[in-house]
Formats: structure tokens, sequence, C-alpha cells
């Protein structure tokens, strides 16, 4: 999507460790114009799919899944990272290693919001090896519902979330595919 | 807001120690036609504010925040609760005790999304006793931003912190306030 890239290019920094900063736009600070623009994109290249439901993962894919949902016309659920696993039963559990944050949470969603009826649309705003959307697939395996899709703002090419989930056969759509980049120039190079 | 109060009578839940769960439609599960009546709402009440930023705190403020923000044409920043304090001076820093985790969290806003030109709208789904929202006004203080309302989904009308804000000279607008509600026969009566 060029005009996600244009921005990630003007805006987005490139810091050691191959981490890209796109918080001026993405996620602290919401372009909510953008937001717009990405949800549209994610109806068309999802316009085949009977969507019943966009599940995201707290906090950064909040918006997105929102702001995307009016398109599809369905609610958004997100996964909650819980300080304290329940084991009522009342609820799919999953853990997740976040590589940013250095640790593993415990990621819950409640029963009575995905069901076996449930058509998914997963949605986040990066996509790097993959550990947040696996844990989101697991929960919605347990729950019975089907996957229709995964639609990520930007992912990081280099890395092989994105590889090992389309090998897997999910139609895995990513407004920006990061193929590179360069933390001293701040270049940013765009897979097409 | 009619529609509120009636979604709140028919789906809440009242639990014992005065929890009113909404989980199914506002802070786990989302209907976002409802946001998009909420977000209206918040407009039509703060017409007359020059608002250039709209301001929340993760997690469940930010779907609110993102569905409003576009009736506002603005961005949205969402406060951050931190693991760990920054302390390089790139952001305002404030400490919020959530009385439903029981733990104290520092919360953080990058210096580069609020400034003294702003004139900022602050969204959040819960008003009860006041410590998140009060946070978000020591950050906003801090960034030398203006204060222009306070926009609230439903405001637990039983504690005192939307009377000590509107005592403080802040435009609180809750669009459902809960004057009173009862866990052994689930009555929720609204304030009018």
């Amino acid at each position: 999507m060029k005009l996600l890239e244009e921005r990630i290019s003007k805006d987005g920094v490139v810091k050691k460790g191959n981490v890209l900063k796109v918080d001026s736009f993405l996620n602290h600070q919401l372009d909510i114009k953008l937001y717009n623009e990405m949800g549209k994109e994610f109806k068309r290249l999802f316009a085949d799919k009977n969507i019943t439901k966009i599940l995201t993962i707290e906090a950064s894919g909040i918006g997105i899944a929102a702001i995307t949902a009016q398109y599809f016309d369905v609610p958004v659920v997100f996964a909650k990272k819980s300080q304290s696993i329940n084991l009522d039963g009342s609820t799919y559990n999953t853990k997740i290693q976040s590589f940013t944050h250095n640790r593993v949470y415990d990621v819950i969603v409640s029963k009575k919001y995905l069901s076996s009826d449930d058509h998914v649309l997963i949605i986040d705003d990066f996509l790097a090896n993959g550990c947040a959307v696996n844990g989101l697939i697991e929960i919605i395996e347990s729950s019975g519902a089907s996957i229709e899709g995964i639609g990520i703002a930007i992912e990081k090419g280099f890395q092989d979330g994105g590889k090992s989930l389309r090998e897997r056969g999910y139609q895995v759509e990513s407004l920006a595919i990061v193929e590179s980049m360069n933390d001293e120039t701040g270049e940013i190079i765009f897979r097409h």
C-alpha cells in the first residue's frame, strides 16, 4: 500500500537491532485518516471472505482493528494480556513471547466471544517472527472458529513470521513489507 | 445516551464489589456500531471546543478514542502502561493506581506527541474514582496543552471521580451515569 510505505519512509525511524519506530502515526500517536485508508484496503484484500469477527491483541492492534471493523460491519474482540491466568475454564488461553518487552505474556479471550460459528480475520500492527499471530491462531483453533485471513500493517519481511504463515496456507496480507532497513543510513527498502 | 443505557441494562452484568461487566460490547468484544454512535455523541457534546488531539490510555480506551477521532478529524495519542519508566527525559510520566488490577502502573506519553499548542479531549471507557483521568490530566499539564474536556462512556456516579473533576471546572460528559446497581437483583439505575 503506497500511502503506508510513503509514510514509513517519511516518518519511520530505523534503530539498532532491527527496530522500526512508527510511534508518530501507527502505535503511540494514531493517524486515524491513515487508519481509515488501511481499513478500506483490508476490506478490498479480503472482499471475498465471509468475516464475522475481527480478532486482535492489546494494545497496538485495537485502533486498527476498530477502524477496520467499520468496513466489514463486524465486532472486534481483543485478546487481553493477563496478569494472572484465568483457570476457571471460561477463557481460551495461550502464551505469547514478546521480544520487544523480553517477557512471556499469558493471553486470554473469553469463550463467550469466539465460537465455532465465527469466521475470523486477525488484524495486528506488526508481523515479525509471528509470535503474536501464532498465539491468536491457537486461541481461534481452541474455539473451533475458522481463520479467514491475517491482515497486518507492517511486516518485517526479513524475519520469518510471514513466510511461515503463508507456507501453512494462511492468506496473509501485509500493507507494507519491509525487505531490509539500515540503521546507519535510515534507508528502508520495501518488497513488492 | 439512551442507546448506551439500554445496552448496559440489557447486556451489563452487576457483580459483587460494585463491578459492572460490559465485556460483551464495550471492553473485550467491541460493538463498533455502538462506538460510532458514541463518537457522534461526543462530537455533539464538545461541538464548541477546538480539539486538536484525543488522549486516552491503553487498552480499553483505544477503540473508543479511535472511532471518536473520526468525528473530530484529529489524531489519537494513547498513554502507555510502562514496564520500566523511561527516565531519559523524552516522556511525560505519571503513576496510576488501578483498583481493578490492584497495582500501580507507570504511565508514559512521548513528549513528541503533546505540546503546549494542543487542545486535548480525554476519552476513556470508565470513570469511577478518577485515577486514570487524573493521571492523564497530570500528563497534559506537564506538556502545557489545554484540557478541553473529558468524555467517558460509563461513569459510576456513586464513586466520586466525576464529582471531583466537575468541581475542579472540567467539562465531563459521561454517556451513561450509573446512579446505583444491585448485584443481587441485577438492577441498574441511571442518573438523568
